[in-house]
């Protein structure tokens, strides 16, 4: 199916008024080691301006200050610091890991844990570097019907063992039912496969060719899976919001910078919420 | 009692022409540990944008660069920095402790610190986790009359011992009376006890359910409890304004970053200002 | 004398066409301890933004990432390294020492160093801490005639030894002749002494009245002589628009945070430049 | 022949639409020692809103936190670790050294390693101080037909041993042939040589002699050269863009910060940017 605007006032709907920040979930997001520390600032944003109630971003320490600068509406810690936070590992509805996470030892220890500690309730997105170690190793997943992978075409031929040639429907159908979990290939038509239904995502331009798109599509798939139901409609919510804003922006602009997509979030978000039934 | 826009024009005065700085007072704010560094940002900001003549922050000092990349116009100490600074203290008009302080031993011992030398003109605020370690310590108030907390319903919860179901006018009267100092209560809508009045809070919208909006608020009644009379109308009019600004803000944006209610305060603050007497 | 919008047409001259950042002046400023960081961050943007070709700020290490984080165009050094600078100081068209420079043994120290390698050609703007630290020992100046001092009241009373009450243009006047120096006398009507004329503001408001004010100044005093004639007429230009930008922005603001004038400084001088002779 | 606004619709080509980061190139910049951070942030702003498809800084680590305070796209690495990084530095397509290096020991070990090991698909912008260290030292470019020299005036007499007062088109000449590399030779009407043909900007004003401009256009530089055809039009497309957005900007701002060039490429692009053959 194709994936058009009409999704957006399906999964957005208008907050109770009687809300508070935890009704709209806690999100915890894991990246960013000292080479990439930019990746998981975007996610943050992304997740943050999407609406997600309250963020954890874990991440080299190098990074906590720059990522305050930006957005001192998240919370810090190392990478050390999470395995001690039992507590808040437990309260998090929605886990992202990968976003300029790398591939160093400590990375792969980081997911490994996270993997383990995956509980029933909690969606869990793996995206980024994040890919390539789930691929490289013997990892397995704890609950692959709440788990997304976010790769790009690269990412799922690591995943997969699909060369990018061979990633047609059929093919992509296939690995996607030996994972179980939800694909979201990215290309310059992203597509969902959830072993159900094959999503396309029917906006997108080349004004989006540039480092960071993709930390930020994560965080916004984060930020929408706290607040929102649980299920492949509202990925697909996400992931067409940010090109739809992307659409718009590029009229304009050249390129465009990941973060001048999620400033323009809370605006579109509310010119298509609806009446929650 | 209800909070509307009036108490906005009886609560803020036209300058004098011959003021200074020290006119609109010193305020010390205490927070910010290494995890929650962003909440006493957040409250550095709308304290400042609120009007305060001059604003120090102590908190731990991995927070410093991040609080000057956004606002160098407050100064900074770190936690163990200020236990020296008793010139600093005794000039200080309003204290306000708490935001994003945690709950460990050297967060116990500042509050300790801070209300053991609260002296009798000066208003101190005690908010999130300095409510928490309030509600867990043997802790007293050496001057409740001008002393305000600002716990939402768990942390009323924990400091008055009633369970948010039985959270009503009578028994948190009660409660209030045991304490003696100011109670904001923080929900959808807010309400203030004193001990004389039960103020209402009519402005407030579900955008604003974002972690960071109670750090604002706290910092907003800090600047106008710095600058203004010192008194329950004073908070009143910081706790109406925050949400007023919102419900503006509300009209195009989904959800609501506490740092755009700052930015928006020279502004608002200058609609509503009237003659001083 | 008043200080009319008049001075402006006067001290800011249209640009040549074949000038380069040489022709506008190298400024140096010194100031930002670990607390009082803030203060000199906020003078280079009022020093870059109102024109000055290159600024160097010598202040702690810990405010680099800050200053940088806001201010690319900055060059940075601590305050240990600016002593093995020979050739930077030497090149130097105007030196700002004081803001948040602090008190301590270091700050004299450095104070002590610049005073005794000022050149004859270059102008020294002695602001915030640096003045106390000058009332307080004994300090002499190398060039008084290129030497300005930029005391609020209390500090003036500092300087000069007269108390507030009696900071008469009388009294004033015969204390600048001490010290040979130019006075530039903060308060809600600021005053010049030069020892020839008494320049009087006459714009100013007290949204103004909050910290960092006088950092802002002292930067745009140090932009202005960087680049137009080094005389006390430019140093009243750089006083009455510090102010009339204010008295602008005033209109909508209740507060105005000193960082916001130094946004409106480009656009400002555009309207008021004239063809130089 | 004049450089004019044409040579934007003949580089500027708009983005194909199945393309992805990769196709807008990989770009290396290396500078920016202790005291001159700001230079590299400044050529990182540029680079990537000029469109260039990823973008890896490689600085001091204390310049870090800033960069990625500002601009979270660019990823980042320190001096030392770029020489581990063998395969980052094979798949580069341009490489830009110089804003802010410095001339300290290590800065130069660094320029000896990036020239000996250029490829001959990379290209290689040397900027800054990068040019005095090559001037002062024995050292040989591997391809300079794929190099380009970004000089100002004084730094080409140091190149090119031609006092500026000689510096007319025929002596310029001479020296580029004995470089055999490209030349832009800045000044207020810049000059581009490289062997063939004579570039002159037509464009560029008095309110760009502010440092950290020359930063700006280098990192420019690298952004159209990772892009669009790897030749002397493009590099002058850069170098006219520049200028323009520049005398835009001068209409109404006395002068402009570097940075606030960056922040207009992307819609200069846009309206220039002309279907692909």
């Amino acid at each position: 199916m194709n994936i058009t605007e009409d999704i957006l006032t399906e999964v957005i709907k208008k907050r109770a008024a009687d809300s508070h920040k935890g009704t709209y979930g806690r999100a915890l997001l894991l990246g960013g080691n000292r080479q990439y520390g930019g990746a998981i600032i975007m996610s943050a944003e992304s997740c943050l301006q999407s609406g997600a109630g309250l963020v954890t971003v874990v991440t080299d320490e190098k990074n906590h200050s720059a990522l305050h600068a930006r957005l001192p509406e998240a919370m810090v810690l190392n990478f050390r610091e999470i395995s001690l936070q039992k507590e808040l590992l437990a309260k998090t509805d929605v886990i992202l890991i990968g976003p300029g996470l790398g591939l160093e030892y400590e990375s792969l220890a980081l997911l490994s844990e996270i993997l383990s500690k995956q509980k029933e309730n909690q969606w869990l997105i793996i995206d980024g570097s994040a890919i390539t170690l789930f691929a490289n190793h013997t990892l397995a997943l704890n609950y692959p019907e709440h788990t997304v992978f976010t790769p790009h075409q690269m990412e799922w031929q690591r995943l997969s063992g699909l060369p990018i040639a061979k990633q047609d429907d059929a093919n992509n159908q296939i690995k996607q039912q030996a994972l179980q979990a939800t694909i979201v290939l990215k290309s310059h038509r992203t597509k969902i496969y959830d072993g159900k239904e094959i999503y396309h995502n029917t906006a997108g331009n080349p004004a989006m060719a540039t480092g960071g798109m993709g930390d930020t599509l994560a965080g916004m798939i984060a930020g929408f899976l706290a607040q929102f139901e649980k299920n492949t409609e509202t990925i697909a919510a996400a992931v067409y919001l940010h090109s739809k804003i992307a659409d718009d922006l590029a009229v304009d602009n050249y390129v465009i910078l990941p973060t001048n997509i999620s400033h323009e979030l809370p605006k579109y978000m509310k010119k298509y919420a609806t009446e929650r039934n």
